[in-house]
């Protein structure tokens, strides 16, 4: 009977002729209204579709395809995502998320078309790396390009950044890496010889060493612009810390005229556009706690090279809850690099330090801003870790110099210190950012975490500590944060304190203080341990 | 003066002892209503945060940051979007898309609690993977798990598939793939020695010969319960043109009742949940555009041997537009097949086949249904290319049975065919199944598209004529689609009809009007191309 029916239909050999005119594609079919939807998707252009609109049908288009969206003469790439809610986008429109919506740069209800688009060309490059061959420079130059362009979905960036990890790459495209990166956004020029900069890869709470070596190096005389990130997984970048002190967030203009004016700033490197390739692969990178020498190495060296520096120092902590847990380890990232400064024309200086606890007490921007004020202050109670810490790596840096003999960089810098003339280029560089809004002095919400044993303090969990600082508010909350009682070797009876959390907001406080209850990152023991002298610092 | 109010700030070394009293959570701070977002993020779990949510800042979390939703004793993991728009999700509120909140399963407005959550455990291997590491069977067991779970974002779903490509995967490991995605969802039993399969891997438009196979293997007795996927990025699935006859969405128990009844069926294997894992990883897959052997052949194998098959023949076509484009290619992925297919206990036949041009005449589910009808009811009129090859590789099948002397199959089918056996066992498969809902006999919009020259057909593009058939509305509209009049070889003149495009709708039939006619997809010569020899059907 079906079958019947299906025999019926006749097989149209003899019909009538084609038509000819060209067919131009109707307005209302082709053409979708576009809306604002207030998601953010960080550096990832989407769009969304009304499951019942036409185009949808008609295209063939599938959730996660990605589309071109087209309206005069802008184009964007998007992801496709399908929506069964009039509210967020009718069938009639043309739903983009706050990036995407940003980057086409339309007012909303403007007219555009979509069409399908192939993955963005130099994709072509990271299928040849997926199968193993070695990239160019011009590979890296085009899937760059094509990231801060937001051509690439996170899906595309996972598959590059999968392919070009550990085994996947070699020095020599670590080296084009961090070139092509270098060159995808800004880059800053300071027309001398010899512009100082000094950077630590991370992981160590209170650690804010740049903030002493930049004055006592400019009150030397030495260029050290220096741009710095906010924290982004820790309780304060060096960024943070100086909010507290002085704006941060200058324009690459007026810091220039700060420059000018004291030879040196601290400041937040977002408005440069420095490397901004770096930023967006490194939002996808961090999701999937994938740790890549290659993509670390490219990531901090373009930021250096395009903030025009010269002369690196770089600090690498070792120690068991720090970014880097062994020596070997530590060792053989020192001599890539050292590989690719060199090759990349940057004079670069490897320093590895004891990453084995907290530097200096505080841990939050305010804190941390007292530590290093104390410090300038020659303050008797200055944490003396951080002073020692920064003396070396200013003097390190002060030999930069070719006029600073081998081995003089420590005492010329403790004569800057202890002379008084960083703390008052740390005032100069202060009154030309302009000074921050001024905070209270203290945060309303506080309680000492005390030691559950009697003991010496045997290990501090910098990861542990970290967390429970951020809990605390830190560094949105600039007066949140972790004030530390005791370090490592110290001795402790039940009951004294070991640190104290400090909090803005009830909700934060209780998330601290629970987490602290529950493991307050300190381990107890009868004896010291013993102290690791193979660390040059 | 700055400096000075930082001084200000005493260092806390002697102060009020510490509480002690054990916190709880506030429910305020920790608890949020959960919200359904109709956004179909296909198999990702998404949650829409409020950019000023509590929780938000005192968490620390990120946007695409990985969160834990916890509700009773249900827990699920989803990557975080950040929102700024109260229409989407409040303040208080958790935001879930359609995936997610399914597979939480709570009502709206139920509290649930969020918390951090690391990556999914067994990413530990897929950096393993990265780092060049070979993977085990309970690696990709326990990969192919959490994938099934939907606890890989899409990201790390892209890091596994480009870590595991050509370069990156041997054929042991595809094996121990094929083996951990077949066990990611049910599998099908049929209590037979011999179960017979026969799949193509696709990319040839019309090529509906899986309608003839079953029904002439099933005449002749052996047990073939055909499970078919819908159109992906084809203008129709065997599962598509099957449903213009008879239902297709059987579930499991009707699909064996059917089986039982006739020894065949031909459905859609979306109900049976055979190799869930597979489908999801192809969700990312398809958008990368990168093509793997390992995982097609994991993903066609997996889905086989979910299904009970015992015996597979499996069509490889071959041509300058097909799926695989060189002889060599084919060879290798033939090897792999048998590789695999061998050391998973499943008999497995290749024929390597002319992938030069589109089978049959009609392109979409209707038009395709229409020519395997007219194949069964031995009409004069059958298309002559789509009933060869279907005798070719139903021989073949039953080859499997024993009892058939190699070289016999194609007799034996032919008879089969010939004496409308095939018929009778077609008609009884739509009988058991259930007819379908009776379409109208024809497509109301319709246009020949014309020769522009005299000459032969040298060239017939299936990626351009499939694109056409899709636009006009295949799969969706069964009776859109291309009619082709001519194919490779045929002599035309100018202005004669090369193929009539069919359409329900006038902005389908636009769009696939507009594209044929800048680019018909047919390419005519002076002379007809030479034929291809070494194929084997």
């Amino acid at each position: 009977m079906l079958a019947t029916c299906v025999r019926m239909w006749s097989f149209p050999r003899t019909s009538t002729p084609a038509m000819t005119t060209k067919v131009t594609l109707p307005d209302s079919g082709g053409m979708l209204k576009i809306r604002r939807v207030a998601i953010d998707t960080y550096h990832e252009n989407v769009a969304f579709l009304h499951r019942n609109c036409a185009l949808y049908r008609a295209e063939g288009f599938q959730a996660l395809s990605k589309v071109e969206i087209q309206a005069n003469n802008n184009r964007i790439n998007a992801v496709l995502n399908i929506v069964d809610d009039d509210n967020i986008v009718s069938p009639d429109e043309l739903g983009l998320a706050e990036q995407a919506f940003d980057q086409l740069g339309m007012e909303e209800g403007h007219l555009v078309q979509i069409a399908h688009t192939s993955p963005p060309r130099s994709m072509e490059a990271v299928r040849r790396k997926i199968n193993g061959e070695r990239l160019t420079l011009n590979d890296f130059r085009n899937i760059t390009r094509d990231i801060t362009d937001n051509r690439y979905s996170k899906v595309e960036m996972a598959a590059f950044l999968a392919s070009s990890m550990q085994s996947g790459i070699d020095r020599e495209e670590i080296m084009s890496l961090t070139r092509a990166m270098t060159e995808t956004g800004e880059q800053l020029h300071w027309d001398e010889p010899l512009v100082a900069d000094k950077h630590c890869i991370g992981g160590i709470p209170g650690n804010r060493t740049t903030m002493l070596v930049v004055p006592i190096a400019a009150a030397h005389g030495l260029l050290i612009p220096k741009t710095s990130s906010r924290a982004i997984t820790s309780p304060a970048g060096t960024a943070d810390t100086m909010s507290v002190l002085a704006r941060v967030d200058l324009t690459p203009e007026e810091m220039h005229t700060v420059v000018d004016r004291t030879r040196a700033c601290l400041v937040w490197g977002g408005n440069a556009r420095l490397a901004p390739a770096d930023d967006i692969l490194i939002s996808v990178e961090r999701p999937l706690g994938i740790d890549s020498e290659g993509q670390m190495i490219a990531s901090i060296l373009s930021k250096k090279l395009a903030a025009g520096s010269t002369h690196l120092l770089l600090d690498i902590p070792v120690g068991p809850t720090a970014k880097v847990r062994h020596m070997n380890q530590a060792l053989s990232l020192r001599k890539l690099f050292e590989f690719v400064g060199d090759r990349l024309g940057i004079h670069l200086e490897v320093v590895i330090s004891d990453g084995s606890q907290p530097i200096g007490r505080g841990i939050g921007p305010a804190l941390e801003a007292r530590d290093v004020m104390q410090v300038l202050h020659n303050d008797p109670d200055a944490p003396d870790d951080l002073r020692q810490k920064a003396l070396y790596l200013a003097g390190r840096v002060l030999e930069f110099d070719p006029d600073v003999r081998g081995g003089q960089g420590f005492h010329l810098a403790r004569d800057i210190l202890e002379s008084g003339r960083a703390l008052k280029k740390m005032q100069d560089i202060i009154k030309a950012q302009g000074p921050a809004t001024p905070i209270a002095p203290t945060a309303p919400l506080n309680i000492d975490i005390t030691a559950p044993e009697d003991g010496y303090i045997t290990a501090i969990n910098n990861y542990q500590i970290g967390r429970i600082a951020r809990l605390a508010g830190a560094p949105m909350d600039l007066n949140a944060g972790v004030d530390l009682y005791v370090k490592l070797g110290d001795k402790i009876s039940q009951g004294e304190p070991l640190y104290r959390i400090q909090a803005e907001f009830p909700a934060d406080f209780a998330f601290a203080r629970d987490l602290a209850e529950r493991d307050n990152g300190f381990r107890i023991g009868a004896q010291p341990a013993a102290s690791r002298s193979y660390l040059e610092i």
